[in-house]
């Protein structure tokens, strides 16, 4: 039987190769090509903390990533043309893996012993960092850079997961306080189209 | 004496440099910049593979490959102009260095001991990846996502380089018979013109 | 007190991370977006420097480069249309910055007992590996392959290192030459309009 975790695990990853094969049909990418950018927009973000933390990525231990990626590549090319009308479901799936894979950051960090600054990025990135390589993949400026409250709800999540482990509460409380609170800032940021201010500095580009 | 594999792997190399370099000058780069692309080009998909397996990356003790990507900016600036007339010739040299690369990932990760399906990922990545990394830097969406049978023939090759190894066979066995796979499927595809099918489920950008 | 070497690690980190959030602003990131570039260009050398060496990124054991990046936001939102009469300034701190990162760089490679073009390569990955991460980011072709010495002003002033190294000077004399080689090579470069030559040997674009 799979955990409830485990249960979340999957359709985050789900959602998050989804957006990825979206993105790549959008551009028309073939199979494998759009199989490859959703299967990294969901293994991404975990794959570079893992190196960063020097651990084995969970991917290699694990074949559930493949057979996940398989079946969203499966069912965007059975039922693609509908997908439009899902796009709320989606859109709380998304949000679902993004919480869980902040929560899983930052919980393996602190597992390994970093200050709490290494296990908010871990997290972030965990979260974040496999939607920006699939930017880089079809060749855009990465959304999470120009648009919307995303990593951000990350680093806010991160904040309240971490200050829960300083006031000593359970590695499960910890848990569910900082992934509702990734959940609720994006859902609210996006309800509510709250966004950080753009940089205007100097409008020429310049470089050094 | 330098042994055989050791053969293919200089022409592997030099092939893969060679297409980095051609594409870097087709962007107008310098010969600094374009050395770089080539370097990148040809080691790239080992280092990725090599940082995920968590061991020193090859071109880190063997000089060689800083070498032969020397040889190949050397063999553009003073042939560059009839290089088109040689274009079968790179394409054989291209799909052995594809075949012998995926060969050496799969060998390496299985004698490491991670299951069959790591180990043609990781032949697939130590064959494809440094052309993905080569389009990033001349800012283009990757050839293999779009364009081709190029990472599926190692796939295809990775998976008959484990049934042999699953059949007990010896390991140059496997070797042979997965690198030939590789070649042959890479040959027919291009001269067959065998492409995967787009993916075209929605056709606006649709980002989650 | 922080040291020398310290202070001059701050100026090159607050240099880069300048340079990355003001290309960011000029693609109109928002400010959580020119933070996250500006970090990567300030660490991105340093960090795939010691994935390749396997040891643990410094910004992960110092939050420094963290605060460092902060301050630099801080400063262009302040001050960012003034920021255009500083650029001789900036272009100095960049040019520090380079440096010290590449002397790091050689250095830490030499420390760890890797052979002398493993160092090289080292200090100018630390050096010029974090504003490759930028362009991509900003989804620009990067700005070392097509413009000005820049990366190879680490390979000279790595070589210098080296030299001194071999000819068995002290680490600090090393040190101060290979880094005023890296300075010296940029600021002639730059004034002189010493370029490379760019390779043109074919013009169509042509892929393997």
């Amino acid at each position: 039987m799979p955990t409830f975790v485990q249960i979340l695990d999957f359709i985050g990853t789900f959602a998050f190769a989804i957006s990825g094969i979206r993105l790549a049909s959008a551009k028309r990418f073939d199979w494998f090509g759009a199989y490859v950018v959703g299967f990294v927009t969901a293994i991404g973000g975990g794959t570079i903390r893992d190196l960063l933390l020097d651990v084995t990525p969970g991917w290699m231990t694990d074949p559930i990533y493949l057979i996940c990626t398989g079946l969203a590549l499966l069912w965007v090319i059975l039922f693609g043309k509908h997908l439009i009308h899902l796009n709320n479901t989606f859109f709380i799936f998304d949000s679902i893996g993004l919480a869980l894979f902040t929560v899983v950051g930052v919980g393996k960090s602190i597992a390994l012993g970093y200050p709490f600054w290494v296990a908010i990025i871990m997290g972030s990135i965990t979260g974040a960092a496999g939607g920006v390589i699939r930017d880089v993949f079809i060749n855009e400026i990465p959304l999470i850079f120009r648009k919307e409250i995303y990593a951000m709800a990350c680093v806010v999540g991160g904040t309240f997961y971490w200050i829960c482990y300083l006031l000593g509460m359970e590695a499960f409380v910890c848990q569910i306080v900082g992934g509702v609170t990734v959940f609720v800032t994006r859902i609210l940021a996006v309800k509510y189209r709250i966004c950080l201010p753009i940089l205007s500095g100097n409008e020429e580009e310049q470089e050094m």
